[in-house]
């Protein structure tokens, strides 16, 4: 998604080999109109996928995942990392080891928002490991739901997340696949394949 | 907001003379459509205040935030309640104790985020005690920007925090206040008024 890879070229910094940090438009500072194009995006990308609802983590899922249910007409759920007071009951869950913070968290989804003949589309802000994913992905095969696809804003595709759900036969759809942070600089999937066509 | 109101009527639960559990569209499952109409609202509210930009709260601040924010043509900015490993210079912080959650959260702002000619609209999902509006406001201060007023979706108007902010000379926008949640039902301020007239 051009759009999004250019933001992530403007404003995206490299902290290290393995962190991007884009905090300036997606998951501390949001920009609401990229993230209507990236509804839009899911939206088309989703589209013969059948999806009844989005499932995506709190916090920087939400923004993403709301305007892609607007732009698809389906509701939105997101995991909690924590439970709330006022959340208790009939709760599924997963555990999900984050490496960016070194802890562990537990999701929890209320059982009445995920029905058995529901086909959840899984959004989430990044994809490294795989962990949120695969937590999410957990929760829906408690429900007994189908998981109709998981998209992605940025995947970390030097990581192994990625390649580990398609091979699991889910279908991804990231929207700016990172290759490399190597020596400070983004390179994009699509900058490679570019380079070799030249 | 009729809308909203009726969406309350239809789906909020009483838990208590104190709680109520809007689960299904606002704090855990959310509604795409209606946190659009809400955006709306916000931006009619406050088009007159010059906001340069919203600030909220991590997690249900979010989506009603995003889409004011969409509407409005402005940033947003979640605080967030935890440290994370890749946010951790030049905080901006303040401490919001949760009577529902029973705990203290220190929330953080990047700094870098706030500048002291923004005008900032405070976004929130419930107003209460009016903590977390009090503990962003606080963050706002820090910046030596300005707060253009609040916005709260839902406000508990039988607790204080409303009359103690408006007393403070914030303009506080709440788009459904509830009276009361005695005998398991919710009462609005606009049905008091109906009754009133009657």
């Amino acid at each position: 998604m051009e759009l999004l890879i250019k933001k992530i070229k403007n404003e995206g910094k490299v902290l290290s080999e393995s962190v991007l940090k884009v905090d300036s438009f997606l998951n501390h500072q949001v920009d609401p109109e990229l993230m209507f194009e990236i509804g839009k995006e899911f939206a088309a990308r989703f589209k013969d996928d059948g999806v009844t609802k989005i499932l995506t983590l709190e916090s920087s899922g939400i923004a993403p995942a709301v305007m892609a249910g607007l732009q698809m007409n389906v509701q939105v759920v997101f995991a909690r990392k924590r439970k709330s007071l006022t959340l208790v009951n009939d709760l599924l869950t997963a555990n999900v080891y984050s490496f960016t913070k070194q802890e562990s968290n537990e999701i929890s989804v209320s059982q009445k928002f995920l029905k058995e003949d529901d086909r959840i589309l899984i959004i989430d802000d990044f994809l490294a490991n795989g962990q949120a994913a695969l937590g999410l992905a957990q929760i829906v095969k408690q429900a007994n739901a189908t998981i109709a696809g998981m998209g992605i804003v940025i995947e970390k595709g030097f990581q192994d997340g990625g390649s580990h759900l398609r091979e699991n036969g889910y279908k991804v759809e990231s929207l700016a696949i990172v290759d490399s942070l190597a020596d400070g600089k983004v390179t994009f999937r699509q900058d490679k394949v570019e380079e070799t066509a030249q």
